[in-house]
């Protein structure tokens, strides 16, 4: 089966997509009987040097010869950005023109929007791409996790963060010198915001968890810390509680209670998210009847990304009748979902105070006056006036722990809250 | 859309389906737009109690009724075994009635057949539960890595040997009592043979080498070790050098060069598969596009396995012209594969010798002399005569390894070699 296709834009993944698909032809038309003729790629300058050489007569600077033409079946967008490709891509599907996009800013803001463009062009939308580069997580939740009620989700998803942790817990580092290090390794953007505020994860894990509890989760309502804050000595404090530290994208449903939250948190050295290192990343799942489910893979680069691109467009090929992706609190506007702000989880708490008697009691009267139980104390004597205690706390409320931490700080009880980092399991 | 279905046989999987099926019809029909209609069970006892009951005329012991009818598209098969389980579903299959199957001796041993029948009646052949339960392993396969070339695939598929190794390695007891805790835990079977000699594992290695080289994989051409010879002194050394123990199963290609075999092997302990503990199941698959890639969950148990079938069952329902495997060395028969047997790895070898000098340079010299090089080698003195020398070689041939040590044996360098224990990375 022959299918036409244009690309939009023609940067780093599109031409792992471009050069897979002209070296591998015979693979896809041999196992799935595809042949894909790319006819047309939108780009900015017709006259740029590439490589591999394109044909000059597919290049065009003009979308309207893609969305008006009548024999492209599926337009593979690789742009970026809202502003102008949700307009072009909305005018493609509605025209019905099939999409496959790795656009997570896209898709996480104008999904429904998308979809139903889609539905109404009898065209297909598909983003596999669009988190975990190489990592099939779109198709296991959309084809193999149907009749699974998820109750979590907890996803180490950005690798440029995952590889300043690896760093920074491997060689006992600061966060900038982690950070340089991967700088440098082109692992990190110049300007790294993005990456480590957690933004790009928060992006993606409304994705995910959009997926995995059938609701459209706005990326405002997902809570979001970066690493930036993280300290070395936190992480070894760590490491003697049997703990790895990770910024983590979790997503947990109780009922109609739905928590969504990017931020570091350490993970017991024995979780299978522990052995998720360098820019690796992981989603790690758990269904009602499958249990717990965890997918590693390579979450960035042109070669695993286009991996990705190209098993969507040989399904979007093969497939007559495309599906829709419906969202309980979209197309059933009646459903009442709570977004939780006030989770439960334990805490690791590093407080600094003076070395004198009396100091514990007052911190574990404040904690005990706010529900607050403790698993752990350590105290650190460094031989200084000034000394670091630090607590692991049982299951506790969000607001309850950051109420007695205030509380500490205003009466005097403490000099100053180092840490405070939350404990997954 | 509404779909009759008739499931063969209803014991623990068959009755996880039955359940989840009638408890999930909401959300599968909300989802997925498809609602299954269970119209015919074959069992062998019409009148044996079951839980939940089952309405007496849905139960039948006649497989004409199900083959005959007109109105069944399709069939859930978890009878098991080949006879006559081979025959039903071949009929099914040519009358075109579609067949999701968790049978993993018959999907491997008659693959080709079954996909002839298939391609015969129209009707399409469904496996995901055929390996790895609840893992979506098949589908990953099939519809996300199309344009890779597999270059390696390292899996722990079998539950039951996985938790005997991880007993043994973390409470250092002998491989008998730990298959007496499995055993108590209802992890192994009574009659532990098929699991802890690996024949288990090699029949699912037979469908995922199939799946990742393209080629249809007989399960007579896989090596098959099994872990009933591992010591716990060999798991505890194999610490000291940070290796873990598991049974693997492996398939390589390099060209048309394909190794398959499930042994025992140590890897390293920061390997993403050495985090795999107690009866999970995951596979390691290495792609020229997608680079790394794990899928990590529950091998078995009724609900993970349902799970599979489910999704199959809903796939199959959704999918208007069902996809066939083509295999080059059954489809194209000019194809040439060559099956491997003396591969090359790293070996654990711990040889018992006399505590005298001189020793170490004889078994130094007829390691050189069949070109194997040394890692590593530690003398243990424990005050015996008879002490152990382990001895971790760089890259070698299998039969250079065990002819090398054939000849220390027969010149009477050694005592005796203890283990053997390859080791992978």
């Amino acid at each position: 089966m022959k299918v036409n296709v244009a690309m939009l834009g023609m940067g780093n993944v599109a031409t792992g997509v471009y050069k897979t698909i002209l070296q591998n032809k015979d693979i896809i038309l041999h196992r799935d009987n595809v042949e894909f003729n790319i006819v047309k790629i939108l780009v900015k300058s017709l006259d740029k040097e590439r490589d591999p050489a394109i044909p000059s007569e597919i290049l065009t600077d003009d979308i309207n010869e893609i969305i008006n033409s009548d024999s492209i079946y599926l337009v593979v967008e690789l742009m970026g950005n809202i502003n102008p490709t949700l307009e072009y891509v909305s005018a493609l599907l509605e025209k019905g023109i099939s999409v496959v996009s790795a656009n997570k800013d896209m898709i996480s803001q104008h999904w429904p929007h998308l979809e139903a463009c889609a539905k109404e062009g009898g065209s297909g939308l598909y983003y596999e791409a669009s988190v975990g580069g190489g990592i099939p997580i779109i198709k296991t939740f959309l084809d193999s996790l149907q009749s699974n009620k998820i109750k979590k989700l907890c996803a180490i998803i950005n690798g440029t963060t995952n590889y300043i942790l690896t760093k920074m817990t491997d060689d006992a580092v600061p966060f900038e010198t982690a950070l340089n290090v991967a700088q440098e390794k082109g692992l990190a953007e110049p300007d790294p915001t993005s990456d480590v505020e957690g933004y790009d994860a928060k992006y993606k894990l409304s994705i995910l968890a959009s997926l995995a509890f059938h609701s459209k989760i706005p990326v405002s309502k997902i809570y979001c810390e970066g690493i930036t804050g993280i300290l070395p000595q936190d992480i070894q404090y760590g490491k003697n509680f049997g703990y790895i530290i990770k910024l983590l994208a979790i997503g947990k449903r109780e009922g109609n209670d739905i928590e969504v939250r990017v931020h570091p948190a350490f993970i017991p050295e024995r979780h299978p998210l522990a052995s998720v290192r360098d820019a690796y990343n992981a989603i790690f799942i758990e269904g009602d009847a499958v249990g717990q489910l965890m997918l590693y893979g390579q979450g960035a680069g042109a070669s695993p990304t286009a991996s990705a691109i190209i098993s969507d467009m040989i399904v979007a090929s093969q497939t007559a009748i495309h599906k829709y992706t419906t969202f309980e609190n979209v197309d059933v506007p009646s459903s009442q979902i709570t977004f939780i702000d006030n989770w439960t989880c334990e805490f690791y708490i590093r407080l600094i105070v003076t070395d004198e008697p009396g100091v514990l009691s007052k911190v574990a009267a404040i904690f005990a006056k706010h529900s607050i139980s403790l698993e752990s104390v350590v105290q650190k004597s460094i031989g200084h006036s000034e000394v670091p205690i630090i607590f692991i706390t049982h299951r506790a409320k969000e607001k309850d722990v950051k109420n007695a931490l205030s509380e500490m700080k205003a009466s005097g009880a403490i000099i100053d809250i180092a840490s405070l980092i939350r404990v997954e399991r």
